[in-house]
């Protein structure tokens, strides 16, 4: 038996949606929480309780210890990363999801919730522009996507490592760009080919996987009696969500037989937008792609969208059916695709999303996003004390405090001060990244509650506190 | 901005909470589904809505069209696979994660999410009885667990891999009993090693891993200059739930510097009750063991916590920190103990369960389950029409109708024609599985809604069936 009643739970749901509610509108909150490392955990017993304590008294120990520690990724002005904000409408479906525990392992352990993966993995590949080709499962993260994804190259490159493992397999190689996320390098390691067969190739000005490096590697590599197993492209990269030229690296794969990747997990929502579709060009011949609804598509973390044209290849790396999962029915069992046994309702709330929100109304908030992108850039583009660092075709700005008169090592210190100075008013959240050896600011665009004034807020926060370290006495700087 | 006013979000929470709340109530609706493969898919549009659509329509169509596909792991009477029930508590803080959308890579992305998810895995491998020296972190699955057990072995083992990959480093042997999880052969797939490297040892009467054979093995392959690369000992096997002698097991990996992991993942939590403790002895030795308290401790699925001695080689095999994930702080980070980058706010829901509960409370009701257990099993000792197959250490009785007459295929048919008539039903939902190549009935105990009259339901079921499929015209049989 459960220990809360149902006339209790009712009572303390009711709660929550009230705090929930104000906690979602309440913008004045610092988006960074002021505690110090090991703070929160000092405040906790070491130990669990043995007897059972009354729910009205642990929810108000969330408030009182927990929430001090949080970093509101919700918070209009989060702007660190990439954007990670959960609508109403996706919080609500996690609640439902929650109580009804459904586990997809087998399509008879929840018919629908097997059924409806697929069934709005079709909604937003569709959405996206992919064809009907690609089928879809959802995972957690894009890094267990596109580790799935390599998994599968590997497969289709080597058959015979299911039995004989990597040992004679001859020395695979990777491909993707020195932007590329790093969890194409985890998934190199626990695939166990070892970093050296990853093969990072030089960007353009513009951050994009040059191509002819990319022929010249793949080149060097046949002729050496290495194989190259797969590209991975990305459609916005981490850190200045360019995008790759996925169109000539398709063909160029389609020419090798090389598997290939598309990491979409921030920028594939893009193809929504009728205006930013372009920029999946050449996604539609991938053999997989990734998008993760849980960045920029207000799904709560977490849901990553994983689309593959040759399923079964990945199915034949891994579908294993002990005896105690055998089942009569033919039907498909989500956990022959991949690595995870059990798998959650994650479907159930981007289906409610899809619909709340209908694609225009998704697309709108995008479009809108990308347009603060633009202001923003165009803020910088204009001001004598800031310099832009790299083009904006999405929602994140690349950019940097300028001072002429400064050394590179002085001009990196003055924009880690920055950063860390603005963040540490609590208003704002930005992060950071490193382009050509410059230290870079990332204001990155997305959440759902982020309005044009809230750039306003950052922008002038960002020119005021730059004033304020310049004008510091000499001894400081 | 959402979709979602805060007036109709409070509005649909509370209906979302009486639903749940009489969801959860409800025993007489069939435990599994009536619908048949491709029928709640077709249901539904092939394209999301271009419109946004009103919640109150979508709640309506989330009953019309989707409960009707939903297998109810959390009925009092599912006694199929493994129990994953979700209690009260944990479903209330899903709702709450879902809001505060905390993605704990960072510390700093989350320092609550960071330091609690540390503090609730002290409380719960204190509740269990493994030493302070285990560090813990939560994944998914234990599917997920055993694979990053296993990828730290291998890191162990051959350090060289994270640069060289697999190609050098010879032939690497992972040992488990033949009982144990397709989780430990899918590890191994992903991790390059091939299957010819999963060495299955038999097990004894009671499907306990023998260690005269481990140890044979084992020193066969160091004979064949083979590498033993780890051993996965289970404590509660998937078909039986019997329990390998780990304490020799861990003798036996200390002689040859064996990595040792244990699969807690169902009977883990037994050492919550102290009369049960003793089935963990040993487990205090392992250098990892994955408990998941989203199968039998009232965990909305999912919550897999993996303990491990030596963290530090799984942050060697993995910790990666680009530029654009750079902290100052110097702190724990938890995206540097695995392959996910993002993982969720977990530890919330296992905070406020094992404070709802309490220790005891929960010990006392695993011990009711373990004690139905008994029962059922007693009963079909005593029965002439009944024999079981296993002991019953947990929660789990293994079982089949006897029919003295019949050939071995024929009893086959009669117990599998048994469990399909009863499931049909509706009212209760076994599984099965093979134990010595016999057909065989699982029933398992430990749904957090199950009263011993769901027991007796289900014990009178089975009675009734057989009689009606014993009295079925010879033509049929």
């Amino acid at each position: 038996m459960d220990v809360l009643t149902p006339t209790e739970f009712r009572r303390q749901a009711a709660r929550m949606a009230d705090w929930i509610s104000d906690y979602l509108e309440d913008s004045n909150r610092p988006v960074t929480p002021g505690v110090r490392p090991g703070e929160i955990r000092a405040s906790l017993p070491q130990a669990a309780p043995e007897e059972p304590e009354d729910f009205t008294q642990i929810l108000d120990d969330f408030e009182r210890l927990l929430v001090p520690g949080l970093t509101h990724w919700n918070h209009p002005r989060f702007f660190a990363y990439f954007p990670a904000s959960s609508s109403a409408a996706g919080i609500l479906a996690e609640f439902l999801a929650a109580a009804l525990n459904q586990q997809a392992m087998l399509w008879r352990t929840s018919p629908t919730a097997t059924e409806l993966e697929a069934t709005v993995l079709g909604w937003l590949g569709r959405a996206v522009g992919l064809p009907d080709a690609f089928e879809g499962v959802i995972y957690d993260t894009a890094s267990v996507s596109t580790l799935h994804a390599l998994a599968a190259a590997r497969h289709a490159a080597v058959p015979e490592i299911r039995q004989q493992g990597l040992r004679e397999a001859g020395e695979l190689r990777v491909y993707c760009s020195d932007q590329a996320h790093s969890s194409v390098d985890k998934a190199v390691l626990l695939l166990g080919l070892g970093l050296q067969s990853l093969v990072r190739i030089p960007v353009d000005d513009d951050f994009r996987m040059r191509v002819e490096a990319l022929e010249a590697a793949v080149s060097e590599d046949l002729l050496a009696g290495r194989r190259p197993m797969a590209v991975v492209a990305t459609v916005g990269t981490t850190s200045t969500t360019s995008v790759d030229p996925v169109v000539p690296i398709a063909d160029l794969c389609q020419r090798h037989g090389i598997w290939l990747h598309v990491d979409g997990a921030y920028g594939g929502v893009a193809g929504l937008v009728p205006e930013l579709a372009h920029l999946l060009a050449g996604c539609e011949r991938a053999d997989s792609m990734v998008i993760n609804p849980h960045k920029w598509l207000f799904t709560p973390f977490d849901l990553s969208a994983f689309f593959c044209r040759r399923m079964e290849v990945l199915r034949g790396a891994f579908s294993l059916v002990p005896e105690y999962l055998r089942s009569a029915e033919e039907t498909p069992n989500l956990m022959d695709t991949g690595v995870q046994l059990g798998r959650r309702f994650r479907a159930l709330k981007l289906w409610m999303i899809m619909r709340a929100f209908g694609t225009r109304g998704l697309a709108d908030r995008l479009r809108r996003h990308v347009a603060m992108a633009q202001d923003f850039a165009a803020r910088v583009d204009a001001s004598e004390d800031f310099e832009r660092l790299a083009p904006t075709p999405l929602g994140v700005v690349c950019f940097r405090a300028l001072r002429p008169d400064l050394e590179a090592e002085a001009l990196d210190r003055l924009n880690q001060d920055l950063l860390d100075a603005i963040n540490r008013t609590g208003e704002v959240f930005l992060s950071h990244t490193r382009l050509r050896n410059r230290f870079t600011l990332r204001m990155a665009l997305g959440g759902l509650r982020t309005t044009p004034q809230d750039v306003q807020t950052c922008w002038e926060l960002l020119v005021a506190t730059l004033r304020r370290l310049e004008e510091r006495p000499a001894a400081d700087s």
